[in-house]
């Protein structure tokens, strides 16, 4: 129906592995936010069209929803110049842009920080910025590398709301006839 | 939950009053569409707020979502300047600026165009543009004066077009406890 | 040296034929503003262009600008649909977007509006938006179909500005070697 | 005459203090840039009004301007955060932004890098972003912290330009009478 739904099965979504967050008092979990849809937003703080588009976005949706329902999450996830876009950079990022969202960083296989990190990894991830949509039964019903507009993600922010648990589920599992939103296999996404 | 909703009860949408429409074949009615969600954007055609935010609004709604869900329809509810935004200047207008959806011209009492048309009376509308959204059953869910932005309307018809005809009734009636949306009571809107 | 000037040698500014003005006490000739940068904005109020970029642009430099040095003439050159863009229909749009500069209504030949007015005629204009600079001598400097940047259009108004009005002519005589603007030879601009 | 001309004498611009330079082969100095219309631009990378509009402008005025009469430097002075800013992280963004105008990072005294830079203290700016004209004499005659729009900045290096070198100087020295652009005088801008 919508250019957003880019994907036909919904799959569970792999837990956040995250090193450290900002904007939030204790760690969250995909785990943790059942029950709520959640907008996870990936970005790269020297990312062009996430700081002019993304982040902007997620930062509306953080303004303008209400918290107890829908969950607005952003993940930094660096896969080049890791030497310039490490914490200490995000911080200051973060606080001179205002954000106010919880934001996790996230983690590398090992101790340094190089080559793709692991949530963006297991989300098969192909850039920056990426905009998933997971369901209030934790499944990934959108998945989408580059922009989406307000009107579409409003509406498939709309349209998971008012799924109810179970029926978050029957949905996942209908695939193709879902209304409005559908995402990665079990598989994953097939970049 | 969000700015967008503004009235708290949901009433029978008014059957629309139209002398003539453009973008349509055949006459359009609300009865007839049962079963969709209905975007009745009203404007006026030298209202510099329609012109620069709501009908760019409601053309980017008829593009990207489905019209066997959606219905999309414009209400030329002209109230002030009745001279110069007849028929004929309406027709200019929406081929000047590509519009392809329906558009109907809100009637008059008597002959003349002249004082408040009856579609816009019957919904109690404030002024130009205001935009109403009508759920499958046929009730007002949502009711604004002035501009709703992308992400809230898109949420809004995300959350309408998820519910079941049954339990947009329901819904209907539950009043302030519904997820996102509710509208003018049985008496209208309380301008 | 940019694209807004578009041709090659300059030619005394033809006189506005107007028929009626709006937003002046008293009417303007190009003759009695000699020694001032003059801005004419040529115009549709049903021109989609018109409405969106060129009529702002025109309402921003009236306001920006001191209108001892640079006078801004709002010119609505109705080529198309006259009887839906007649004097009332104009002054309806004036007042609904609150323009505040002086624009006159482009004359016809004969009493009935119909085909291309006079003012348009004798500068051939192509269309409409269209922006024509007309320097403090009188000459027309740039003469452009469609839309003219900012940045672009207040560097020409700066360089016109900074024109003794012999120097004015000079440049005017100059042709290509002027610093930045120059506009329709002699016998016109070729449309 | 206008929001842009903040300040009332024009004095000789401070020559940059520059240790490193980008998107050049060569060092730039101010001295060898006389008898062309210089417009600096400082700005931080993680500023964000200086992402959002003052970058962004810089680059079209360096696109659409002749760079054989205006030369567009922008300056990276960096007077916070300065561990998260240095100039591999500097490096990066202009590389994933697409800069290609010259810029230059501001020297700090001592070898550390570490409060105001060197450049910005000369000019006594008061923060990022900070847009300096200087003419073709190499007297500041544009000084202003904060945006200036892409009419008013036209405009002004339109008049610059315009003007003779001996004009130029002349103009510096006529203070206030000066047709539209005048700076920080001998003693600075007065922060």
């Amino acid at each position: 129906m919508t250019k957003a739904m880019t994907h036909n099965y919904a799959s569970v979504a792999p837990e956040l592995q995250i090193s450290d967050w900002l904007n939030t008092s204790q760690p969250l979990t995909l785990a943790s936010l059942r029950g709520k849809v959640i907008v996870l937003h990936a970005f790269q703080m020297l990312c062009p069209g996430c700081v002019q588009f993304g982040i902007p976005q997620a930062q509306r949706i953080y303004e303008e929803f209400d918290p107890k329902r829908i969950a607005v999450i952003g993940l930094h996830t660096v896969f080049e110049h890791h030497e310039v876009m490490g914490p200490d950079a995000l911080e200051v990022f973060a606080y001179e842009y205002r954000l106010r969202f919880p934001i996790g960083i996230d983690k590398y296989e090992g101790e340094r920080r190089q080559g793709l990190p692991l949530t963006m990894g297991a989300y098969q991830m192909q850039g920056t910025p990426t905009l998933i949509l997971i369901d209030k039964a934790g499944c990934v019903r959108l998945h989408k590398f580059g922009h989406v507009n307000d009107l579409m993600l409003g509406f498939s922010i709309g349209a998971l709301l008012s799924e109810e648990i179970d029926g978050a589920a029957e949905a996942a599992a209908a695939t193709q006839e879902s209304t409005a939103n559908t995402a990665c296999d079990a598989d994953g996404c097939g970049v």
